[in-house]
């Protein structure tokens, strides 16, 4: 399948804009940080109302604001500035489905210094940075832990919602747990079962204290360190497996995903969430762009389409593999059947 | 004039897209050093050739192109990639118009850092680095001379031959001459014209060379200094002012624009170049966008509209002030009689 260019004309602007793109990532961060969004929400629609309430230059706000409206995030009538839907939704601080703290994620230096050394990345064929974000007990899914919480809610929600049509499940193994909610999910969804979550200890912290907050800590067990070595126990009905996958290379994701067959009992289910680009590997855009940052990050991880998805589980000894139809916030979601 | 967002739905992916827009300056940064481009021109169509032209990794190449193919660098048809013609002309280091240089200067690390503590400048109002890009014999100003040479060379060129249909200059003066090229083309629009380049003097090296490759040394003249202090002379039938006025606030703008006006002589015209975002500061987007980057790495700078350029030169003097209709590259031309 052919991609197309949008322009007729060439000019070296697509160029310049592609260059100059990290403003976008600076600009958003010191919206977030500024509170732009909210100070808007809260009422304050020109840049001097905007600069009172962000405790910022009336000149900066403006050219910020301006460049938010460029691209989409606020509209601009006169001097009136507006939230766009999505800026309302998401980065009001007051909004429910808040998700600016994804920054402190989204923009670790660990991340930012992997894609700054692409050209190193592309050579070598894998990150620059050594087992770049896979360290052991790396604090940076500490972080993600704390910063993607928000965000996961409603994707774990409906994750949680689709499986429960398949059945009841009374044991579950939720694989690189992170801030729990995908485990907590599931636990909610089905009022018996017993929730395993596997992560590094460091950051099970995170997930152990929202199954507390969130009312099932008694059926909530920690399974602590690497997720290639920790013994899982086995009879599991459901292994949740969201977002793991990318970082490791199909031989790897083969050997984890017979790890996870031998814990499911005979009819369980694995449930992979993953960011899954169209054969073509160049759309959906999000999804297919989404190599480029296992490419900086990673020793070895991809973004996997659902043939290759289909394939690891086949050879780890899965039977029918199907895509279920929701999506799963930016994810698809993958039901491998034991 | 109201903007629109153009999805209906609230999602978090356009706030993902920016924030993670710092990748593609990698990933084009990368392309470019790993002349992927030209490996593709040359022939090399598929991600293993690439990747022995470019000597870099099999999977690192693929990633990259279909990163650069998801943003329209590139197209892909099964697994062939293709030259976009953007790409084609532009970021091809053997095409006469590769621009590709001019990440020397794009990405020089003062702009990175004043953009990296935007946070900063939006508080203050202005760059967070001093001086920013202004100060004197400032290096980054020869990277910008020796980088952005290939793309202002169409761009002077259709300046020069503009104003050469308002009459034949003798005396031109180059502000901020950089590179040279905006003067030399109009020493080669006008056969008898010296012409007089002002900018700091490491500068001033790179345009001396120029000129003397271009065959006008004979009638090419140094300035050195700051343009608000060096002693310009008199007598100017044109003043060319390309790229110049958007580092200043508007009454430095004011200030120099009476400067210029005492060079000319009367009847003479002053050809300032400059991105112009329409009155909405919005819009186009790359003008509009501009602002950012002068907020960023500028104490006072900015994006002027074209009532702007008008009141500025009036200000200073000037009858008449007109949007002349090419563009010059990105940028508007707008002439102002004396």
């Amino acid at each position: 399948m052919a991609t197309t260019v949008p322009h007729q004309q060439p000019t070296p602007e697509r160029f310049f804009d592609f260059i100059n793109a990290y403003q976008q990532t600076e600009a958003m961060k010191a919206a977030i940080e500024l509170e732009i969004f909210t100070a808007v929400a809260e009422g304050n629609t020109t840049a001097p109302t905007i600069a009172k309430r962000c405790k910022a230059a009336e000149r900066g706000v403006r050219i910020l604001c301006d460049f938010l409206t460029i691209h989409g995030f606020l509209t601009k009538d006169g001097s009136e500035y507006a939230l766009a839907p999505d800026s309302a939704l998401f980065l009001n601080r007051n909004s429910p489905a808040y998700i600016g703290g994804a920054i402190e994620f989204l923009l670790t230096p660990r991340l930012r210094e992997g894609n700054a050394r692409l050209a190193e990345a592309v050579r070598r064929g894998g990150t620059a940075l050594g087992q770049g974000t896979l360290e052991p007990e790396n604090p940076d899914w500490v972080k993600f832990a704390q910063a993607m919480m928000p965000l996961m809610q409603v994707p774990a929600e409906t994750m949680a919602a689709e499986l429960r049509k398949g059945g009841e499940a009374h044991k579950i193994l939720d694989i690189a747990a992170s801030h729990g909610i995908f485990g907590i999910s599931a636990a909610k969804q089905n009022p018996s079962a017993h929730v395993y979550a596997a992560d590094w200890k460091n950051v099970l912290e995170v997930a152990s204290k929202n199954a507390q907050a969130m009312g099932v800590a008694d059926r909530y067990h920690l399974l602590p360190g690497s997720a290639f070595e920790t013994e899982f126990g086995s009879g599991y009905d459901l292994v949740l497996i969201p977002n793991f996958l990318h970082h490791f290379d199909l031989p790897t994701c083969v050997t984890f995903m017979r790890k996870v067959y031998a814990a499911l009992k005979p009819g369980g289910r694995a449930a992979i969430a993953e960011l899954v680009p169209n054969p073509d590997r160049v759309s959906p855009p999000t999804a297919a762009a989404f190599s480029m940052m296992m490419l900086a990050t990673t020793p070895t991880g991809d973004a996997y389409t659902f043939a290759e998805l289909e394939s690891i589980s086949k050879s780890a000894g899965f039977g029918r593999v199907e895509l279920a139809p929701p999506e799963i916030g930016l994810d698809r979601l993958v039901i491998a059947y034991r």
